[in-house]
This record gives C-alpha cells, sequence and structure tokens, in this order.
C-alpha cells in the first residue's frame, strides 16, 4: 500500500511523491508536537481534522487569487499538493499578544496589539527555530527582498481573509503561522502559500468565552484538543452532528 | 563637588544635568558590567579610555555631517553632550559573526557575514534587551517608519566610517552597538548618534593576531582588558607612550 516514495517527514505530516512529476502527496499525521519536539503525543483524529480544515482554508484562498501549492484532498488524511521549493522561513502574523511574544516583550496574554505584527522564525529545530529579521533573511539569502515583499503581502492578505473567516463563526484569530514556497513554471516563479492551516498552526479563542480552540490546549496540558478541532470544524461549517440512532459523534462532511 | 542634578545613573555612566537647558553631562565609571549585570567588575582607567575614545570617533562623525549629541569634552572623565530622547533600541551592526549571532544562529565565531546585518534590540534589563525586528519596533511605536529609515541609513554610515578608521590602524570592526535619540530644536526633529562608541560598545579584533582588544577580554575572562583599550586609543593616536624617566605607564595625549 504504501510503496510509494517518502520524500520527507515532519513531526505531524508526511510527504509522499505524487502520481504526476512536481505533485506531492500530504499526509496528516495524529501525532501532536511542542516546545521544539521535547513534548510528544498522538492525538487520534486530529491529522483528519486538519487535513479537512486546511483544505476548506486553503481552496478559499485559491479561489481569491491568494496562491496555494493545495491541489485537492484526496482522501481522510491526504491532500495532492503542488511540489516547491520551501523558503526555510516560518511567517508568523499576530493580532494579539499571546505565546513567546509575550514572554519576549513582557505583555500580557490577550493584549490587543497596536497593529499585525509579522514575524520570521528561521526553520532549524537544531538552534529551536530562532527569531530573524529581514535583515537575517535577505542577508543570507533565504529569500530575496522583492519575495519578502510578496510574502509580507502574502501574509497580510491572508490574516485579513482568516480574521473575517474565523470572526463570522464566533472565533478570534489571535495568531497563525505559515510558510511558504517558490512555485517554479517555466521561466517564472512565484511564492506560494504551503504546508497547512489548521489549529496546529493559529490560535483561535472563543469571542466570548475566549476558549482555547487550539493547539495551546495540547502546549498548556487543558485537554479537550480533538474536541475543540472539531468545534472549529463544527463551526467552519466542515463538521455536522450526526443524529441517526445508533452512531454517536459527529461526522465530516463528505 | 557634585552638587548638580543626577538625571540618570547607568551601568557605565551617569548622566548629570549639564551647564545650560537642553545639554547634560556625560560621566564615565570604571565599572564593567556584562550578560545583563549579571558580571560585574570595577576597571581602573576604563573610564577615561572610553571618554577619550568616545570623543575621538564622535568628533569625527560630527565633521563628517553624521549628527551626534556630543558637544565637548570637559574632563578626563565627563563630556558635554546634548539632551535627546533616547529611542528605546539598541542597533547592532555586524560584520562579522560574533557573540550572540552565533548562538542564535548557529555561526562560527569570526566567519565574514555575506554582508553588514543591522539588528534591533528592545532595551529594557528586566527582558534582558530582546532581539526585535522593524515590524516590532514600528508596531509599539518605539520609533516612526521614517525614523527607522534614518536610523539605519545612520548605522551604515557610521559602519563604513568607523571600519575605515580602525582597519587603517590594524584592527577589524567585527560589530558594533549604537543608541540614537530625538533631537528636538523648534519645529525641527531629528535622528542622532548618542551614548558612546567605544571598545564597550565594539568588538574590535587585531587584524593579523584576531586578538580581542574590546569588551569580550571582560566577558571571557580573559584578562588585559585596560591594556587592549589602551592599545585601540594608541593606535588612534589617542595615547602616546610617556618615555619621560620616573613615570611609568602610557599617558593620554592632551
Amino acid at each position: 500500500m504504501n510503496r510509494r516514495r517518502r520524500i520527507y517527514e515532519g513531526k505531524a505530516k508526511i510527504l509522499y511523491e505524487g502520481p504526476e512529476p512536481g505533485t506531492l502527496i500530504q499526509h496528516f499525521k495524529d501525532d501532536a508536537t511542542a516546545f521544539n519536539n521535547e513534548k510528544h503525543e498522538v492525538v487520534d483524529g486530529k491529522g483528519v481534522l486538519n487535513n479537512r480544515i486546511s483544505e476548506y482554508i486553503f481552496n478559499n484562498l485559491n479561489n481569491m487569487g491568494i496562491p496555494t501549492h493545495f491541489i485537492r484532498r484526496l482522501n481522510m488524511r491526504e491532500q495532492l499538493i503542488r511540489q516547491v521549493e520551501i523558503i526555510p522561513i516560518e511567517v508568523v502574523v499576530r493580532n494579539v499578544a499571546a505565546g513567546s511574544l509575550c514572554k519576549r516583550l513582557g505583555l500580557e496574554e490577550g493584549t490587543q496589539l497596536p497593529r499585525s505584527i509579522i514575524e520570521f522564525y528561521y526553520k532549524n529545530d537544531e538552534l529551536g527555530d530562532p527569531l530573524v529579521s529581514e535583515e537575517h533573511i535577505t542577508a543570507f539569502g533565504w529569500a530575496a527582498p522583492p519575495e519578502l515583499d510578496d510574502i509580507m503581502a502574502l501574509a497580510i492578505r491572508i490574516n485579513d481573509f482568516l480574521s473575517g473567516l474565523f470572526m463570522s463563526v464566533g472565533i478570534r484569530l489571535v495568531d497563525f503561522k505559515i510558510e511558504l514556497g517558490r512555485q517554479i513554471e517555466g521561466d517564472m516563479m512565484r511564492i506560494v502559500l504551503a504546508d497547512e492551516i489548521s489549529p496546529d498552526s493559529c490560535r483561535l479563542w472563543d469571542t466570548t468565552t475566549n476558549d482555547k480552540m487550539d493547539k495551546d490546549r495540547f502546549r498548556q496540558n487543558m485537554g479537550g484538543m480533538v474536541e475543540a478541532y472539531q468545534e472549529v470544524a463544527r463551526r467552519l461549517g466542515i463538521l455536522i452532528d450526526n443524529d441517526r440512532p445508533g452512531q454517536s459523534g459527529p461526522v465530516l462532511v463528505k
């Protein structure tokens, strides 16, 4: 079954060779990790939910003209994507102070930021994904200045879209992380959104109760992680409650 | 004697009220500190040397049209400066990998950087002066975007000047830290260089031997700190050897 070639295995996903050149299959695992892999658990059903939530978001972004690597979902755990050259930078967009920003700048969690802030982290597990600035990125050639301009413009558009998307279902987009890649088509090169967008990569708080509906439930040992991810999917209209007798729990909309 | 009003006491300097409005007196102490004050010693003669080296550099920068807070040296330990509104950012310009950059990005000390890199650190002892990016600086209003442009342009000019100055006396400018202030004159506001430039705030390596001639001698318990600072001053032509019998050691050129 899995005789296809494995290209890369990350903490929460596996990439396999795709059915045709220039494509890959992105497989969502149930593994949850935090603090640079120091904390690790298997959370039943997480991969299925993230595959579905990320599909929903990437499809919408594609339709809005925001280029992504996403082609289509293949099954419960897998999606077909375009092969891109990953830029070794994690881009974080923050609207509300949380996580490492609070610690770094002495802010209280939940403080509304004066404006959205874009941060860059160098993707390097050994170094603990250090914060870097545009200067580091361009000096070391991780991305060229015009690429960085494209990346920041994409990050702002994605933040605007996601803020609206979640706001309308009672969720506050506190922050999120994205990864980007270079897609080469003939002589053309463009920056596209890669990886995933899911409650693993966003901080999502219920607008009314401030309940956390994201990976912080795992990081902070709060429990109820899968239930929170299910609730995000349900509010987005991806998950419907199945009320047929004899079957329990929610199911994913096909 | 010291009945004048103390405005501020830092780790290595004291600021007193100046003789006329809009001026201050900057007093250089002999205190050496490192690692956010965890390491502290009194190093006889350091303040005198830094006062003199910084005077020499700031005078030259003023003459080149790079605006600074420096007016004139008053005595062995003190200089008259313009009062400015200090911007709460330390600006570091790096030409060669050393110090925290090596740790952060896994580089070997002494690696020539692909180009000079400007870094920003938020001046806050409690937070350990964290690295920040342009995004943090402008979002929190620590400096406005046009001010940041001025700051980066000044930093590059100062790096060019200092690189040449030290190169011609057999010293490699590895990196340096500067602080900047807003000087208000009538309706006009301009960014000026403040604080000091000395072996406390630069990494200076002998071009031939790579010997350290800066505060790393203190940070790394290498000894010979004052001797190294004296050698920097001597090469810059500020310090002359006194060979009159009955007097030992070098003296500062008046």
